[in-house]
């Protein structure tokens, strides 16, 4: 149950994001520009990134509702989230990916465990400033979602069936703040 | 040095900002609605918790610009706000304000440190949902803003003296986006 008095009938950040609009706002739309865009990283990536910090959080919400999106960019491919999640060394994505997931995973410990190192290699596969800076900014906004969906124990659907069709209309429309107020309809049990 | 080719005449956030205008909107907004805000919890309390979180992660610059706009609001106490980074639980604060910064040094762990009993006992002492509410994403906001500072390793400037002016310029005027974006003369030396 969660810590406050939020809508059992939505998951997740959706509940919370109901119960505080004034914040929902500028969440959602630094969601919608940090996530939706193809210019440096592809979507793809960027969901990749925030769903492998927030695995690394053990947020099951955001790692699900996030995982699931980045399946729908990546055609279907499941089996590639859960690598990357778990042994991203070994996933069929580029070295560049992988330097600028190794960031990520340092972000998510703290900003001072980034080594020059570890940008070094970032530039020398590729990764331009914007990569980086947007690799950094995507793992600490998810290190901010992560702790408010479980800081406050929000209700989170453990059918993992359930996902998919949420990921699938923010694949499509994104981050949109008509996606997180409350001006909708309540939605089905097990939709998320 | 930063890790990625930012403004070197500005300090901190505000070169991040500078740097990405995009992403610097929404989080300008989201500290706007969760900091400049007198509704239950106060602009002083509100800064103390960010405060407060900004030293558990060692963030110097947030810590630094951020106590000193708390100093700001509490007329000048500087002792109190140190003392609260310290050990709030001996500091001239209310026992409410005591359980909700043990809420937020939970949430600076991870979400899932925060407890049903610490939630209990911050209602017991007149603590509501949105109090709770707002101390948990404050706590996780600044979990990402010390992390995008640090992770992108930007200019912190050591001067103390540098600090209370910009923060003075912020406790009148508040996060507005005129304030992050590069529209604005680049400061002078000692400005933060």
């Amino acid at each position: 149950m969660a810590h406050i008095n939020v809508d059992k009938n939505l998951p997740g950040m959706r509940s919370l994001m109901a119960f505080s609009p004034e914040t929902a706002a500028p969440m959602g739309e630094l969601a919608n520009v940090l996530l939706r865009s193809n210019e440096g990283l592809s979507m793809a990536d960027r969901e990749l990134i925030g769903t492998y910090v927030s695995y690394l959080n053990d947020c099951f919400y955001c790692q699900q509702s996030h995982g699931a999106i980045a399946v729908c960019y990546l055609d279907g491919n499941t089996d590639l989230v859960e690598q990357v999640k778990k042994d991203y060394a070994h996933a069929a994505i580029t070295d560049k990916l992988k330097a600028l997931l190794s960031i990520a995973g340092s972000v998510q410990k703290g900003g001072k465990f980034v080594t020059p190192d570890q940008i070094t290699a970032a530039k020398e596969l590729g990764a331009t400033d914007s990569d980086i800076h947007d690799t950094v900014l995507i793992a600490a906004a998810f290190c901010m979602f992560n702790r408010y969906v479980d800081g406050l124990a929000s209700n989170t659907p453990t059918d993992l069936s359930s996902y998919p069709l949420r990921a699938k209309q923010i694949a499509e429309k994104g981050y949109g703040n008509h996606i997180f107020l409350n001006k909708q309809p309540v939605p089905q049990a097990g939709e998320i």
